[in-house]
């Protein structure tokens, strides 16, 4: 039910992800109108539906998880828990779909925070950077986890089998940066995290330069590098466009270079390679650019098809488990260990800021 | 002594600024190399040298200060605390810049920490962005400062007598950010900032969209934020470019338009827009880009002049005693004051990490 052009545009795509793709499917909203939407397609009764009475509005961030504790995405989440689904996309409000799905799925066992992996247009093949916005704070240790998060997600999404790891910095030199990412570096540095590629710090103007597989960062500097990132193409674009649609001579150079510059634009359009999976959960959650089209959704629905065959929940507790890391992770975030009773649950994810 | 043209581009900039522009300068470094150069321009005898024995080197970062006690920068500081220079200019290593500046000449009275003012390239008047760098660590209550500082440099640099201040975050609501941004918000929105035309949260897809004329953010995410739009592009003019020339009808499309997209690419280029200003010390400090050529080391040293000419550090003091902020500087940062002698020098400049 969540996304710009739902929920006509949502099934749609879903309908392709299942006949083309052989994505096994549940439909979670308002079971009238998907029913209604599904004949369109001929689709009736071959893709289940689970009525779900509320949906997150767009505009609806955080608190929605609390007020609407029947929303589609709270019921996804719950056919999640009872192992009904594997995996859940949703083109719905991030902060909605993210508060919801924390409080519902809660951390999984060992991570102390969740973070957001978006890939980068980068060629030839995509950057991964996390955290895009799920987790403001982030201490050192968790910068670790999401080294380790990171590893996971591109052994899956970029077929590597040891992911570079790069952490974002103001400067390349290890001493350099913020209390947290001086420390972090120390970690990932040293021994005893396995299995993580550490390539060492780099800078903001080496996000679209390919230089490692993954970024590590923040989710406040990342959300901030990614959104100068699309502000800055936009600008940049809609510049080159003034550029060559002013003057006759470039109006004629413009005619003749019309489809290549589209493409191009369409190659760093948030729209088209934007979206991102939410880490770090007891399930997989892929959160698809609110303005997805059908084609966006059937990537989406691919996509967390793949993770979900991938093994990703467990490959993320296998890849923190190896790190130094683990311990923090049981005390803060996970799920209840009986080695922890003393000290309490100190972090249940709906208490987090 | 500093910069990738040094000495010849710089002097060669200095010689300009000092005869066409009117600035008085003093020219620091090397004398005999120096008054080599000047003989070109007939102009030994009318710019006064200082000897200084030593120069940082370009790859020199912060340490450089103590290692080399009389070098250019450290020289030209002194004859800031001397009263015989109003302020500096230098094309030198920024980290080794800030440094010695800081060591020499302290923060001035009541600001906590410096930051670096740059200008972002947006029509039809550049925005301000501040820390870009100086200061990685911040806490709510110097981020307060950076709008106070920023709003003494709007006031000089961009003649507006109450700039708009944005608060660089994830989000655009009040409750957004980590928890210095929620809290320097707060702080930003409550009363007791007199002078402060706070504007509420930008994002990073505003930067460049000219929505406000000053933007404050902490040093780490500022100096990524800055890194990442030149990065950005970088890559999507390269992009475009190959666009343009792969193909005959695109090719002969380019050839039609060369000029304008020139001229785009040098409006964005970090060169030509780049360097930035000191802000908080003892003395101002302009930073040009280490590739400056005449030209920019001209700008920089008219902007020195002009900075100085507003009474920049009496703007700031100013500034920052009408913010609610002001006794945190006195006790963290400033010059020694009598009625803080029961806690002692808490925090001299070079003390700080």
């Amino acid at each position: 039910m969540g996304g710009d052009h739902a929920p006509e545009e949502i099934i749609a795509g879903a309908v392709e992800a299942s006949r083309e793709h052989g994505v096994g499917l549940v439909l979670v909203g308002q079971a009238a109108r998907i029913r209604q939407e599904l004949e369109r397609y001929d689709a009736v009764g071959k893709i289940p539906i689970v009525h779900a009475d509320e949906a997150l509005d767009m505009d609806e961030g955080a608190l929605a998880s609390w007020r609407k504790p029947r929303s589609s995405i709270a019921i996804a989440c719950h056919l999640i828990k009872q192992g009904r689904a594997s995996a859940l996309v949703s083109a719905g409000s991030t902060a909605g779909v993210v508060a919801t799905s924390r409080l519902r799925l809660k951390g999984q066992q060992g991570v102390m925070r969740p973070a957001i992996a978006v890939t980068l247009p980068t060629r030839p093949r995509p950057t991964i950077l996390l955290d895009a916005g799920a987790t403001a704070d982030v201490k050192p240790e968790g910068l670790v986890q999401f080294a380790a998060l990171g590893t996971a997600y591109g052994q899956i999404l970029l077929g590597l089998d040891r992911p570079t790891v790069g952490l974002l910095n103001i400067g390349a030199e290890p001493g350099k940066g913020n209390k947290a990412t001086k420390r972090a570096h120390e970690l990932l540095s040293g021994g005893g995290n396995h299995g993580i590629e550490f390539a060492g710090n780099i800078e903001g103007h080496d996000l679209l330069s390919g230089r490692v597989d993954v970024v590590v960062t923040d989710g406040f500097s990342g959300n901030i590098a990614l959104k100068t990132m699309e502000g800055t193409i936009r600008t940049a674009f809609g510049e080159v466009r003034e550029t060559m649609t002013t003057g006759t001579a470039a109006r004629m150079g413009a005619l003749l270079q019309r489809r290549r510059m589209r493409d191009l634009r369409d190659r760093f359009d948030p729209d088209t390679y934007g979206g991102g999976v939410l880490l770090g959960l007891n399930g997989t959650i892929v959160i698809a650019h609110g303005a997805s089209r059908a084609r966006a959704i059937t990537s989406a629905c691919e996509l967390a098809h793949r993770l979900a065959a991938g093994r990703i929940v467990e490959r993320i507790r296998e890849q923190v488990a190896l790190t130094r890391t683990s311990r923090f992770g049981r005390r803060t975030h996970g799920e209840r260990d009986s080695t922890d009773e003393p000290l309490g649950d100190l972090g249940p994810v709906q208490k987090q800021p």
